[in-house]
């Protein structure tokens, strides 16, 4: 027997082996390119000592297997029941081909939100058909492509019935049977709006009084009414009229249009996305055709490509808050991309024929459930219900309750002597019989042959008509359906997406996996506690490493985009002055290099904006920021910057601008979009910050999914934490910004999964490589490309700036790059921010060398193509660089251009048998704007576009 | 309130929403066209009603919520321990990013066997990775793409041995340290083919005794041993070696070339497949240069396509039994494609260092594990081992094992007084604490600087050193690589694959997923029985299901693929004669028209097949049949027939057939390959059959997985129950065919929820629409194809033959209508069979109208360019038939073709915007098989191909 050890090779180290794509062999290539000596050496020089944090983050990392064994064990730990609770979230069979083939597909998930038109045909055809499905439920006229709640879409609606209302009235009326977390977060986001809310029952309206109103159809405890004559009242008013609705039961009810309507928001939740104790789901808006230009978040929209064939956009993207700024009246400017697409998917399987159907059961159940409890002398309301009653049981309430969680149920506790009960297209017939087993009433209910609303209140008009509708019913082909479209898409599954500033890493297999879990997916979010101490579990470690990994002292999980994380950081700021009695502290000094969310959040927290300037190598300019916060004095809330900058370098200055902040009574928001530059090396609470939110679909390798969803909690120091947002569920001093409690609790799991197999360890490998990757893309892009705003040292961060204007001469644009670089089969970096003209390029640490290489060689091609343009051999015009993308169309047709098929087609970074097709050619953006179609085109249309 | 009741569709309707392709109204209009009043009209006239069955099956469907409930509850019955058995099965990590984007993605899962090497080129390439892998560590020169278990590919191995040896002994000698299975599969196989069996420990083998011998290395009891002596005595007598051997073992011991071996066998499970309570894993096999003509199973080669790029296709198919027919010494022409694909990239995510990394881990925890132990006083052998001891613990054993079983562990009980440990890349220190505490010995053993085997059985040579092992250690660029490799590829997720007697339904997602949860997959096959009760729940219940279906019965689970069905339904016949006294009882009724692998299978049982004629409309002429029945007389054991008949018509004489084979003493075997026609229809055990064996894969909607798995179980009447085969495991009297009991058992799960969510009528259902679309195929192209074998009443079963030789005189070949069909976006149908020079097409009942019509337009448009050729306006050799298939570099290049670009590849049915482009053009089979090349060639080649 011989000496023998085995190699210290581990094959499960995920950070090193299947995160970080480098190769430490490669490492070592690429800091030669890069001229550092070593990766510390590079740190050092890219981030100043000054900042560093001193103790590196502690904990062991797991690996593959013994993460997926840890979250079995920490999912058995939650107890899953049948919540009837309702309150907006419902139990829902989601279509397993839908399960397989898009929520566990990461062509669906890992893709980016589609400011690239030409790559992201495919969810862009199934957000159309999620806006057609919204319009035609609502019947309303136009849609958006969702939003990020059903509360903060109430609140959206109510901000912009304030914006469109002619009415001079400054109150808003909530009805008092929409959802109390809905009422909640209107409440929270009137406040700073300076808008009165007026809580009522709808009779007490007094439309005079009021910009607007809302109800909410169902009520929140079941309650039927026609809103017509109340909308119309409101109209002769000049109010707004908006319904809070619920699809489903819109599939059988008359719809908020035929009402008079001239809002209806809601959550599409219940088409088939499970309700993972709060979210992600998708919420829906819809307006009349008038309104549309107020309505905030994405529209997507039908347009054409450069060949004339119909092509689908994000229409009207100028009322972006990114182009807004200061005048920014929301900064939704995230959607639920992944999770639209879903419940689209389900209308699209269903047809209406099916949800008609599913409604009609549920609706059916809930009548023989009435019924039943009325035969056994139960006081039952309300009259008129589509899927929820309200019985009231006195003091035998608690009794009841404990009844219910006995036979495995959930009722909803309401006031002290009523229980609300809401059923699903999951109950069944032994559901049935379990909920009145909790009621002491024994056998099956019989079946009603009757409605349980009045007549007049069944809907008259048809819905989902589109023929895209009718087509999917059997499973091959909507599995195939499915598959056509992600093959339009570009998504990390095929090539990098190097998006300066948003942190495009790896969303590995793993961490993804728990969330199809039914014990993490089928909790109500308004569940007892003990039922989900799984959750618990999760969520407070998760707290724990974010605390370590930023230096804040406690953490809301509560903000469910980072923009949202922006406006509770800045409530919070605002309740800790005004606790303080500085209730005159309302400005907020931000950079102009700022992201566009920044001082949009600041508008809608109700704070007024002060632009701070840049030095000419992008930093703060120290002096003017000194000055600024000296004039704000006393009423100086807070200042927002990015760390580091947005211009992606470590400024010096940090500390300097944090100090001034603090002097003068104010708050600092570190905004943690670039926390993928930090972690493990800096900590934003130590440097100054107060608070800051994480996107953790950014740093912490929660997906894009087409354009959500997206985590933005917020941690602060310890003196802002007893004003961290509150929740009526769970209490709270403060008001809540998001319907749940823990926002989209279920996608806090793949947040966690990443720090537990990553380990302190590999946590801060990630960000030096991250660094090193950028820095490399810097290095080897020299002489094709000036790369802007290095810091002291010649380094940048975790992203660079390329300057395109140098091009501009010659006729070269951004867009030419952007839409050449598909060509070679990548998608565009960040265009044209936080500089006009410039492209942000980001790799993240999980590309491997060989694809940065691939960039690289993509990037000097274009330079090599610019050139012969600058150098008068080619025109703009007639570049190919001025016809990319090129589609199979272009090659099947006469070729009259002046450069090959070949050179067109296949430049050097292309894969020869790999290429990836865009699906149209260049958009024509203005068109779509001008003819503006956002619901999907009839049949016929297609066939004009095909001839 | 006013009258309701909910409308009668059902939306959870799984047979006839989701797997049924037309919808009812669709239905009517096809009937239109076949020219039937009502489908039962239509299946009158197709299904004799002398055949049909009386009582309609009778259980009720599951909704797919329903079904997932319900398997939940049953996997809850198994419990899962930590299995240290060993012998052939360890715990292993199949790694997330394999799980999600292979084993859960139906563009691998759905995918056929690769003959149409255009659309398989990704496949093939994994394919060809796995070949490369097994070459490797095995030393030998050529590998085949795998084969169905352990156990067979030993078998395999002999009867190779047997064909190729020059030794004139009959003997074959059997290592005694060969797994208990892989002797008895071994036996089994052996006796009809008058191979004598000699087992016994290697020390006694007499090379000049025996054709061959098969030795395992490690041991099934852990022995590492040095064969290379004894195989060169073999060889000196002309004798062939054997090994049967472990692919992670092989990571660091000598490996069995350098041994001298001329053949290695063994199991790629341990690499990432789960252990499925038995399966799907991969077998592998390997040979010396010398013997590869004789090697069974399917081999990957390496070729050029039209434009002379690399392309990858099956070689040496001429090998196989469809082609040998009567000479077939083996019926193997499924591999487990999918499970060999999951293996061969577990190793390229690892590569050499990884999978050393892992061998070395195991190996050093057994050593640690045994030194602990005879630290305390056991007696542990061998002197030798990897992964694998052996305890000799007396009176103890009972006592030990329970003790194991409370810590959650089984061992393997070796006779009465010993006790079997394999440990594995799962086992943690945690576990070998367990496993120690099960001896009463407490606390970490420590580490060992040893090895536990001399040191000149240390591996000297390297391996996998391919860059494609080298290239994918990242996640994010593993992803890529499956994606793009799944890319190139058509599967059933994106179009029909029409393929005659294959049945490629639709793989429904609900069907899959309960394949890849831990209850079941983490199941050891020789786990106690009551850790196993949910399987045995599922397999009880679907073998009532069978029973009901076909009308027999019994049911063996083993044979994991239908060409063992066959092997073991006739091995059951002769095992019934013989004990009857019949033992002369040999000749086999073949009909002319028979699948390969039934006489492959008779040759294989040892039988003698006499052919029998068919009448000139295809059916068994039964003059013949009864004349040749007649002259074998007493010597008659079975007739083998199809049924419908391999020509896609319902035989009115088939109960004929089964009477005069009953008359002569004969028993009936029906091929279950065409069972899709018959289920709720008829009953093969009721027309006469006595064996029938079962396409999971085809008809029970197990996906083909781009080449296996499959499962083929065998129903039997109760007379011949109790000759079903047995295994060592749980008993019976004749011997096993497969490596497990019930063969691949976790895929009987995908069988068991497709008949679970059908239910009795959704079956019959899909038998009768299966029936539609075939009839409504055969209707609509009448005109443009002549449809061969219409039954009696001008109606075809559940598939249809076209007739393409008529084109033969003006140079269009079937070929170029196969390649055609590529063009419109389609995977050929089976080609050349049962007939020359036709295409047998089967719709299945899974296919909507919809894609039924654009598979009807594709034909008629290609039938339109064959008359073009017919009328001279083009040659066959100038038309796009002969250039298809049609390829983006085509596009690329100049064109000088007689036809346009967009003729060439825009075809009628192909899609626009979504078109599939097969990765290379034709292929050349000629070259690929003179020039064989069945490894990943080295890079520079690729350069060449590239230039």
């Amino acid at each position: 027997m011989t000496e023998f050890t085995p190699t210290d090779y581990n094959p499960y180290d995920f950070a090193n082996r299947r995160h970080i794509g480098p190769s430490p062999a490669e490492m070592g290539e690429m800091l030669k390119a890069v001229g550092a000596p070593t990766l510390d050496q590079l740190i050092a020089e890219t981030v100043p000592a000054s900042i560093r944090q001193e103790k590196p983050l502690g904990w062991a990392p797991l690996a593959e297997h013994e993460l997926l064994a840890r979250m079995k064990e920490v999912g058995a730990k939650n107890r899953v029941m049948t919540s009837l609770i309702g309150q907006g979230y419902y139990g829902t069979v989601t279509p397993p081909a839908i399960q397989r083939n898009i929520f566990e597909n990461p062509a669906w998930y890992t893709a980016y939100t589609p400011y690239q038109p030409e790559i992201a045909q495919g969810r862009l055809e199934a957000l159309l058909n999620y806006q057609t499905m919204v319009c035609d439920l609502t019947g309303l006229d136009i849609a958006n492509a969702s939003l990020l709640d059903e509360a903060t879409a109430a609140a959206e609606a109510m901000a912009m019935a304030e914006r469109s209302s002619k009415s001079k009235a400054k109150a808003f009326f909530v009805d008092r049977f929409c959802h109390p977390q809905t009422i909640a977060v209107i409440r929270t986001r009137a406040e700073p709006l300076g808008i009165e809310i007026i809580e009522a029952d709808v009779a007490l309206l007094e439309p005079e009084k009021v910009l607007g109103a809302i109800f909410q159809y169902p009520g929140s405890y079941g309650h039927v009414t026609d809103f017509t004559a109340k909308i119309a009242l409101l109209h002769e008013h000049k109010a707004l009229a908006i319904v809070a609705t619920d699809l489903l039961a819109l599939c059988l009810l008359k719809e908020p249009g035929a009402m008079g309507a001239d809002i209806a928001i809601g959550s599409a939740q219940r088409f088939g996305v499970p309700m993972g104790y709060g979210g992600p789901h998708a919420a829906f808006m819809a307006c009349r055709d008038g309104l549309k230009r107020d309505m905030p978040g994405r529209i997507v929209g039908v347009s054409v490509d450069s060949h004339g064939t119909r092509a689908y956009r994000l229409s009207l993207q100028t009322r972006e808050q990114h182009i807004r700024r200061e005048k920014a009246t929301s900064n939704v400017c995230t959607a639920q991309a992944l999770l639209a697409v879903m419940a689209s998917m389900y209308a699209v399987f269903h047809g209406p024929k099916g949800l008609r159907a599913i409604a009609e059961r549920v609706h059916s159940m809930t009548q023989r459930l009435a019924h039943a409890l009325k035969a056994a002398g139960a006081k039952v309301a309300p009259k008129a219900f589509f899927d929820t009653i309200t019985v009231e049981v006195g003091v035998g309430q608690a009794g009841i309750l404990a009844a219910a969680r006995n036979e495995g149920l959930n009722f909803r506790k309401i006031g002290n002597d009523r229980i609300g009960i809401s059923l699903d297209e999951t109950t069944s017939e032994e559901v049935l019989t379990r909920v009145l087993r909790a009621f002491g009433i024994l056998g099956v209910p019989p079946h009603r042959a009757e409605l349980g609303f009045p007549d007049k209140m069944l809907r008259e008009t048809e819905y989902l008509t589109h023929p895209i509708f009718h087509m999917n019913r059997a499973e091959s082909e909507m599995m195939r359906y499915m598959r056509r479209l992600s093959d339009r898409d570009l998504a990390l599954d095929r090539a990098m997406i190097p998006l300066g500033s948003c942190t495009m890493k790896l969303n590995a297999a793993a961490e993804m996996m728990p969330v199809s879990w039914p014990e993490f997916g089928s909790l109500h979010p308004f569940a007892p506690a003990d039922q989900a101490a799984g959750y618990h579990e999760a969520i407070s470690d998760l707290t724990a490493k974010l605390c370590e990994i930023t230096g804040y002292d406690a953490f809301s999980m509560q903000p469910n985009s980072g923009a949202q994380g922006e406006y509770a950081g800045l409530l919070t700021i605002l309740a800790y002055h005004k606790a303080r009695g500085d209730e005159q502290r309302k400005i907020c000094l931000i950079p102009i290099s700022a992201h566009g969310t920044n001082p949009a959040s600041a508008q809608m927290a109700g704070m007024e904006v002060v632009v701070v300037r840049s030095s000419p190598n992008g930093d703060v300019d120290l002096d003017d920021f000194r000055d600024k916060a000296a004039k704000a004095g006393d009423r100086l809330a807070a200042c927002m910057i990015t760390y580091p900058s947005t211009h992606g370098v470590f400024e010096e200055t940090v500390r300097e601008v944090c100090k001034i902040t603090h002097e003068h009574g104010g708050q600092v928001y570190i905004d943690g979009a670039n926390m993928n530059a930090m972690v493990g090396l800096v900590k934003p609470g130590e440097i100054g910050g107060d608070v800051s939110h994480l996107n953790l679909h950014k740093t912490f390798a929660i997906p894009h999914g087409g354009g959500g969803p997206g985590m933005g909690p917020i941690g602060v120091g310890a003196h802002l934490a007893p004003y961290l947002p509150g929740h009526p569920e769970t209490g709270g001093a403060e008001g809540p910004v998001s319907a749940a409690p823990y926002g989209s609790a279920s996608i806090l799991l793949i947040s966690w999964a990443y720090c537990l197999m990553m380990g302190g360890e590999g946590l801060t490998q990630a960000t030096r490589v991250a660094i090193l990757n950028a820095n490399y893309i810097a290095a080897r892009l020299k002489g094709s490309y000036e790369v802007l705003y290095m810091g002291n040292r010649g380094r940048v961060a975790h992203e660079c700036i390329l300057d395109t204007r140098p091009f501009a001469e010659a006729g070269v644009t951004v867009d030419d790059i952007a839409k050449r670089l598909i060509d070679n089969g990548f998608h565009a970096p960040t265009m044209s921010w936080p500089v006009s003209g410039t492209l942000m390029v980001e790799p993240t640490e999980s590309e491997t060398k060989a694809e940065i290489d691939r960039f690289i060689t993509a990037l000097q091609a274009i330079r090599e193509e610019i050139r012969a343009v600058e150098n008068g051999e080619i025109k703009a015009e007639e570049s190919p660089l001025r016809f990319a993308p090129h589609t199979v169309q272009d090659l099947v047709q006469d070729w009259d251009r002046k450069y090959s098929r070949e050179q067109g087609c296949f430049p050097p970074a292309a894969f020869r048998v790999d290429k990836y097709w865009p699906p149209v050619g260049r958009i024509d953006n203005v068109y779509g704007d001008r003819n503006l179609v956002c619901t999907c085109p009839p049949l016929e249309s297609y066939l004009d576009a095909a001839e």
